[in-house]
């Protein structure tokens, strides 16, 4: 293909970038030595022919969208596998991989095989004895296998002990009996489970002599390696359509007498000798950390995901001009209108400080790993609850303002082809996988309390909840960052020392206690974000402040000229918590209104450059409106034409229906 | 088919509800006599065979989707004929339309012939003269030939003055010559444009004797009514798939001298003679109506859209069980949980606010139609600027509401077959179309500073604005809802006159009065919202004191909470504006946040029947989990049995793909 010109305002945007862009790419790598792995692994996936699609997948039926990703996963995973391994250390793949968002070139929304990869494999590694991953590892590893991981049912999802799913001990056979007994109790969800996985691993609850001892996870096999049939009394099939993850064949499963040996039991923790003595797990915290992974992981993936939603919004408001409030001056870029900056700047922002949370929390999980192997428990709780705060006001906040952006791209935004809409897709599933938001807000809350009655006994707090504990008073109103991070504190502090009375004052009155949480549950999550917000400004802040020491003048000033917005803009939307409990005055707000605003003047010149450093490829972009060479117009008109239904400039629906309906004949 | 039994869940909200369901249904629908002929149409169009899908839209590609909608449009129009005129008025038949949603049991999304109705004919009867009256409209209501509208381009929409496609005027030939100068200029979004009109009424700069006269209308044939082939000097085609919308067929349009009669200008208004001079329009100002007229609609159509969701989320909420907080008691109801009461119930009191201020500016309008008529155009600026406001303030809200239903629903809610995703989908597009929402607020914004001017010069102001001449103060903070509503207009008033003189300090700073209105166009967007949302409230407050004085008590009741609540939500959701502008103190917070949820705590027992009142039949809700008999497990296992995939049980795909990938010969 020729090269196309790029757009002429896109050229004027980059030539007044005033920071090394490259640099700051570096950064979000988390070094310049990731930033060459991930393109080099894009180019290498990107060159490869008959993965990026002809025609669009949204054109496809159902069914044809299934069988393309299938044939494309299998081509993505045998072009990605020498890749695996690398000799990296585990801590060090992961980092190299925190910004690596190929496969969204490949799928615009997911492979039947994540759930192999996410789940499937890692549960072997953490679940199954040596035996069980003697027999099992590897044949997944190399995928002579394909497995998922069933643990929602139709009735139950969060809540895990109300699943139904049953899995009944026979010594006789030295069997499990495995039955779904109500239609609720059915497996739905599990990506790759519908007609991809021949393996399946399933959380079930456990019976053994008549007593019911908890749910366990069980290595099923579920179709037949030759015929890829279901088993005798395995029930499979697809759940249907989905706002997104269409392509993820989600499914559902049910067992009716399905019976496997013994050892397929996964046995590291909890065990049923062959007798049905059931032997349970010594320490049932070690599942916290694989939480705290799978959370932090979500929180990066919002960056992520929201970096892909300001490059799109910001380079179209740059190319599109609209109005004329000058006479006799051309129409303005929209990037220029004021009310835009407000929209798509705070997305830039935010995706940075998510990035940069994510890798905070990271840098802490590796440690506290490390501590649970040497078996110190100390840290994960608190760690545990920051990370419940912290999914769900990323998801809300990624998914708010990805919105945003789309919607800031006018009519063009609503356009598939502007990859906005399926961007917003995939960030809004994560509000209710790996635990809905209001739950897991409520589950920090149950943390915060405990922590205040802890701080109430004299107690220290640890890490991020350290702050609780401190009495000091503001006097008069503080402006600067610090004193925003030092304000969300107080807010923090004084709601949960609210809600925490309100508790007392309902109990008081004659409530049980779970109806007194209930009736405070909306003001309980309140404060699990207040704390949320404070513990992420403040990382963001911190984090910054630190690792921009060694940084080139003017990307550190361009970075904080980011924080400060960022906190200010949130100072603006919590207003109402600083006016109740601190000393801003009106005059202190009218300020920090016209401050959010000089902000947004002084990023904007670069405004270009800080999405151009997301770094992300026009083919993982996959964007009409947002590519590199802002030929937004054009490459819709180009998309257009890749419309089945343009194929023909008469479709058959005309004479079958439309000609004799105009002539009164239908 | 067998009646299925109710579940037992909903049996028992439906026992426990304390009011009438029908009368608020009559309410609702603006009295029974409308029920009774919405209940009628409906019976009508669904029991015509072949207009429900046996296999839901979401499994058919893009290109079956369409001829699909093609057929069961002609179905649906030939099925609603014999009821178009009915005997009945315009305002009549208005009124009787308003809670008419029949067609999305048809269409998930919308019809390819939507256009025609809303657009086409309307603009026939609009704009054009008595002779092409004559010439067009028997035809197009007779449907003889099908129509669509072209204004918006691929780079300009809401900014109609810089549309490009040009009409210019050939005296010698009386032709006008059509062109798209540039690719921009293309028309970009018509519902039916691509393969479904053959006419198509489209605004294009007229030019004659060399000078440039406005945008104007044309009547321009696109295609052959024998063949359907597109005519030559005119190019066609689809845009593509998007989020929503898509049976609907929305096209491009380009035009290369293509050449049209001098009579199929619209000519009502402005004129070309035969010579090439131009005759201006004697009165601009006429085209407000329509606007105000499309935008009423708006706000309606949010409120129908919001039931639906409310319907399906309560619904579920109801028969969905989850967790445990007591030992030894069963999981409750999600309904019981205050934080899903707190995300549900303000989306039931929003539609009703919303419908009610639908049928409010209704009345309005069809009395200033009247004096449009007589030629008094005094109330337009007002009611136009009032309309500015609610449709962007009724659109957010919908779109945020409809999402926090779907959401509410955890995992089910992504399923297409809840329904919940299209519904955002169509309220979404609101969001931008008809006038995009930022724009419109620094509309309605304009009006405001222009009428707080007036003020100044001690003007009275009229209608929804005379409050903002009010100078009383309040002293102590009154929580009734009427203080409230005082309160939402001193904010209002505040806002305005805040921003006003950032206006007047900018312009003095030197900035031109074009810079300064954007660099305080944020808080422009501010006011603009305090604007509408005094007006909101009030008018909702205002009317349901009017019209529940002769409703039986249980209901007038329940319609009390619902406003109360509806008010103390925003009142806490706005407190920060509420803590610099009134005398409110953190104590009166306090008591406003336990209201709130004493308010929810009061609203609970009739939630279900409060949606049920919505009386929206299950085939028009089309979900899964909102059908009124609450078999949501067994329905989403129903509705995935009809995805095409599970058809076999083994896909294709396996011996393709799968296998030799299993087998490493892939």
């Amino acid at each position: 293909m020729v090269a196309k010109k790029v757009n002429e305002d896109l050229q004027r945007e980059r030539a007044r970038c005033d920071f090394n862009i490259e640099e700051l790419t570096n950064f979000l790598d988390w070094g310049p030595q990731y930033t060459d792995r991930r393109r080099k692994l894009e180019q290498r996936v990107l060159s490869v022919k008959g993965l990026l699609d002809d025609i669009p997948e949204e054109y496809l039926s159902h069914k044809e969208k299934y069988e393309n990703a299938i044939r494309k996963s299998a081509l993505l995973y045998r072009t990605l596998q020498p890749y695996d391994d690398d000799g990296m250390s585990e801590d060090e793949l992961a980092k190299a991989n925190f910004r690596n968002m190929v496969s969204h070139a490949v799928f615009r929304d997911n492979s039947p095989f994540s759930l192999h990869f996410t789940m499937f494999v890692p549960t072997i590694v953490g679940q199954a004895n040596e035996e069980q991953k003697a027999c099992w590892l590897k044949r997944a590893k190399n995928m002579e296998i394909i497995g998922t991981y069933a643990q929602t049912e139709l009735g139950h999802g969060t809540f895990i002990r109300g699943m139904e799913t049953q899995a009944t001990y026979d010594p006789s056979a030295e069997e499990f009996v495995l039955n779904s007994p109500a239609l609720s109790s059915y497996k739905w969800w599990p990506g790759g489970l519908a007609h991809t996985a021949n393996y399946c691993i399933v959380m079930a609850r456990l019976y053994t002599r008549g007593k019911s001892c908890g749910i366990q996870p069980f290595m099923v096999q579920l179709r037949d390696e030759e015929t890829h049939m279901p088993l005798p009394g395995i029930k499979l099939g697809e759940i249907g359509a989905k706002l997104g993850f269409n392509t993820v064949n989600n499914g559902y499963l049910g067992f009716e007498n399905h019976r496997i040996p013994r050892d397929r039991m996964l046995m590291k923790n909890a065990q049923v000798l062959k007798d049905g003595t059931f032997v349970a797990s010594t320490n049932s915290k070690l599942t916290y950390g694989t939480m705290v992974f799978v959370r932090v992981m979500i929180v990066n993936s919002m960056a992520n995901l929201l970096a892909k939603a300001a490059t799109i919004a910001v380079r179209y408001s740059a190319i599109r001009r609209q109005s004329q409030p000058k006479p006799n001056e051309p129409e303005p870029q929209i990037l220029d209108y004021v009310t835009q900056q407000h929209k798509l700047f705070i997305a830039i922002a935010s995706s940075h400080a998510f990035s940069i949370n994510a890798m905070w929390i990271w840098e802490i999980y590796s440690s506290v790993t490390k501590q649970l192997v040497a078996g110190t428990l100390d840290n994960l709780p608190e760690l545990h609850a920051l990370a419940c705060c912290l999914k769900p006001i990323t998801t809300t906040d990624a998914t708010v303002l990805i919105e945003k952006c789309r919607l800031a791209c006018g009519g063009h935004g609503y356009m598939l082809s502007a990859n906005l809409a399926q961007t917003y897709g995939l960030a809004t599933a994560a509000f209710t996988y790996e635990g809905e938001n209001t739950v897991l807000l409520l589950q920090a809350a149950r943390a915060l309390v405990k922590a205040w009655g802890l701080l109430a006994k004299g107690q220290p707090l640890k890490g991020s909840m350290a702050y609780l504990a401190d009495k000091t008073t503001i006097k008069s109103w503080d402006g600067s960052v610090n004193g925003i991070i030092k304000s969300f504190q107080i807010v923090a502090i004084r709601k949960l020392s609210g809600v925490v009375t309100n508790l007392e004052d309902l109990k008081k009155s004659g409530l049980s206690p779970e109806d007194a949480w209930n009736k405070s549950s909306v003001y309980l999550t309140a404060a699990s974000e207040a704390h949320g917000r404070a513990v992420l400004l403040s990382v963001y802040k911190t984090e910054i402040d630190k690792r921009s020491v060694t940084m080139s003048p003017p990307l550190r000033m361009v970075l904080h000229q980011l924080v400060e917005m960022y906190a200010v803009y949130w100072a603006l939307e919590k207003i109402g918590d600083l006016l109740l409990y601190t000393p801003i005055t009106e005059k202190d707000v009218a300020e920090l209104q016209q401050r959010y605003i000089d902000l947004l003047e002084k990023i904007r010149p670069n405004a270009v450059g800080l999405v151009d450093a997301f770094d992300i490829r026009d083919e993982i972009l996959n964007s009409t409106l947002g590519a590199y060479d802002g030929r937004a117009y054009e490459r819709l008109m180009e998309e257009a034409a890749k419309s089945p239904l343009n194929a023909e400039p008469v479709n058959e629906s005309f004479h079958k229906y439309l000609k004799p309906f105009m002539r009164g004949k239908l």
